[in-house]
């Protein structure tokens, strides 16, 4: 292996560990425990599950390889609280839309080579990509990664 | 910058935005505040930062740039709950050797070239790093990143 190539493996594990981790919590938790807030006054289980599917499905077209899966996602889960108590689907078809989306991110991330990986982003203009080239998918990668282990720290005070 | 000297950048840019945010809400949060538990019988904002602190401590022996700077928070901060009550120091102190540590762990990391980030770390044998020669520093940076993160996520639930 290349450095390069030790280095796309090793942000590539990290996703994949909390990716597993998170979802093996979702398995283990039943609907109910899954709308339960996570803390008193804290956002619920099953808000955070949409959260998350929403802000990965947007990992498609930031990384040009797709448009979102569920779009309608964005305004509930993304742009606004729980609080604001807008139309949304049941935690059942949540569960199934998490597997939708990270099979397909999956199946596309482990054909990228290290070169695609350090390509820009699709919100990032070429002239500032030339100046600034750490804002590349891998870049992004990392930090979905440090998103994702912040909400799962919160997800396990689900548990009993 | 070369490719790797990229990856190099947006491994230690998470590491830095994540301490900083955690620094942050250790200064705003009051002393009074820190002490109380992060959510109903979780741990308190006080054992996460000593948790932290002796985590990030260990960085210096696993990356054989020193030996650990308070190494009495183990005991009680890594291998033994909160429930378990034994000598802890007080909130002030903790909250010094936060900064002791990452003064100290900000300038070797600042100096550490790729090559220096691509060595394999104290805790993995010569002959098992030839065969995963992704055991290595930069590695374990992501995964402390993501541990900070995750407990970062719980400690925001102290803020009103």
């Amino acid at each position: 292996m290349t450095q390069q190539q030790i280095m796309v493996k090793s942000a590539l594990d990290a996703w994949n560990t909390h990716i597993n981790r998170t979802w093996n919590l979702f398995t283990e938790l039943s609907d109910e425990q899954l709308e339960q807030p996570t803390a008193s006054g804290r956002n619920s289980g099953y808000y955070l599950l949409g959260h998350l599917v929403a802000v990965h499905d947007g990992l498609l077209p930031l990384f040009g390889i797709g448009n979102k899966l569920y779009p309608e996602l964005e305004e509930p889960f993304i742009q606004q609280s729980e609080a604001t108590g807008s139309d949304k689907p049941p935690v059942k078809e949540l569960r199934e839309h998490w597997q939708q989306v990270h099979t397909k991110l999956s199946k596309e991330f482990n054909q990228f080579t290290v070169e695609q990986w350090l390509q820009k982003h699709t919100a990032v203009k070429e002239e500032d990509f030339a100046k600034e080239p750490h804002r590349n998918r891998l870049n992004v990668l990392l930090n979905r990664t440090n998103h994702l282990a912040y909400h799962l720290g919160q997800l396990v005070y689900l548990k009993k």
